[in-house]
């Protein structure tokens, strides 16, 4: 698989039509990271008399399963804030900007960088392949957020985490299948992300 | 397995300690279904300095796999809002009071109502059991949101789902072992809970 077939992965859009309709909204918070919605929608459910709903928006984001020439997965140990806890993750971060000319380049591009700034390593110059694994919603209650997922093999590790100034990346640890596995059957790995992209490899038969 | 050993599992817990401290809070929004904290913390990588976060207060969740007795998994159909997508979803709900005195029997009185509410079904009762399956993180940078994730097995189907009058469920379908790993594969189940569920699952050879 070259990086030219990468683009192949379905863009998650949220729009009226099939019965859903907004048809009032109103903004009723708004920080750098968070902001929310009260709005009423009629559904394919109930097409007659509008439901007010809360949500929460949030920037769409990017995960990816790095697996070395060995075939170990790369993990990293990154500060939790809202949690309060130092959890074991796949690399992952927001995208600034999804509404570009191409934005499927963009979910690309923000997932490379991840990559070098989370966990030091790049995709193998020659045989190396991003391969979409579709996305998944964290909390569809709750927030419109979404997450792309990727396995990105072979990786070479090319340097020391380099993250955000407000995040705290203090391990990065490569792990068998069968460790990967041994943490998520023991509630070691708890993470949506990362239990995301171990679904959607695990039933591609990838793992 | 019996009932009575469904509460062997782990707590999900918020608290100083090891390096975490939460040294100011101030709330900068609520409504009933979230609340916004912007607080300082001290945590184990950066003892110094305070680092500023932005948090989403959220209920706890539960989700639970729902097994026939020949085998096949209860998937509903749900409407959600936030995204506008129905969804093929396990049943979930949040727990609505969970600092009672038995909060391990509160979070398995949901789960039981959840299956009942959401997919018509309860626990056959000679054989059926809750297995606890851990917990997992919808969104560790955003949110505190926890959801306790159980399977049970074997469950009889009593009546048709009868959902809060905020919700809106159109179908239940039972689909084999090899259908939900299709639909996993194929990004036709998206959503978290059912992804964690899976996950947690095949990497304890449930599924």
């Amino acid at each position: 698989m070259s990086l030219a077939t990468t683009k192949d992965f379905p863009l998650f859009q949220i729009r009226d039509g099939d019965g859903w309709k907004k048809v009032a909204s109103r903004q009723t918070y708004a920080d750098p990271y968070i902001q929310i919605e009260q709005a009423d929608f009629l559904t394919p459910g109930r097409p007659d008399r509008p439901i007010t709903w809360t949500i929460a928006h949030r920037k769409a984001a990017v995960a990816i399963a790095p697996v070395l020439e060995d075939g170990r997965y790369l993990l990293i140990s990154q500060e939790r804030i809202p949690v309060q806890d130092t959890l074991w993750e796949f690399p992952a971060g927001q995208i600034d900007v999804i509404d570009s000319p191409d934005p499927r380049q963009t979910i690309i591009d923000t997932a490379l960088t991840e990559l070098r700034e989370e966990a030091g390593v790049v995709l193998h110059p020659n045989l190396g392949a991003l391969r979409p694994l579709g996305y998944f919603l964290p909390s569809q209650g709750f927030t419109n957020e979404h997450v792309y997922l990727f396995r990105a093999e072979p990786v070479c590790v090319v340097g020391q985490p380099e993250p955000e100034d407000s995040e705290h990346i203090s391990a990065v640890r490569p792990v068998s299948a069968g460790e990967l596995r041994r943490m998520i059957a023991a509630n070691e790995i708890t993470n949506a992300l990362t239990l995301a992209l171990y679904a959607r490899m695990s039933a591609q038969g990838l793992i």
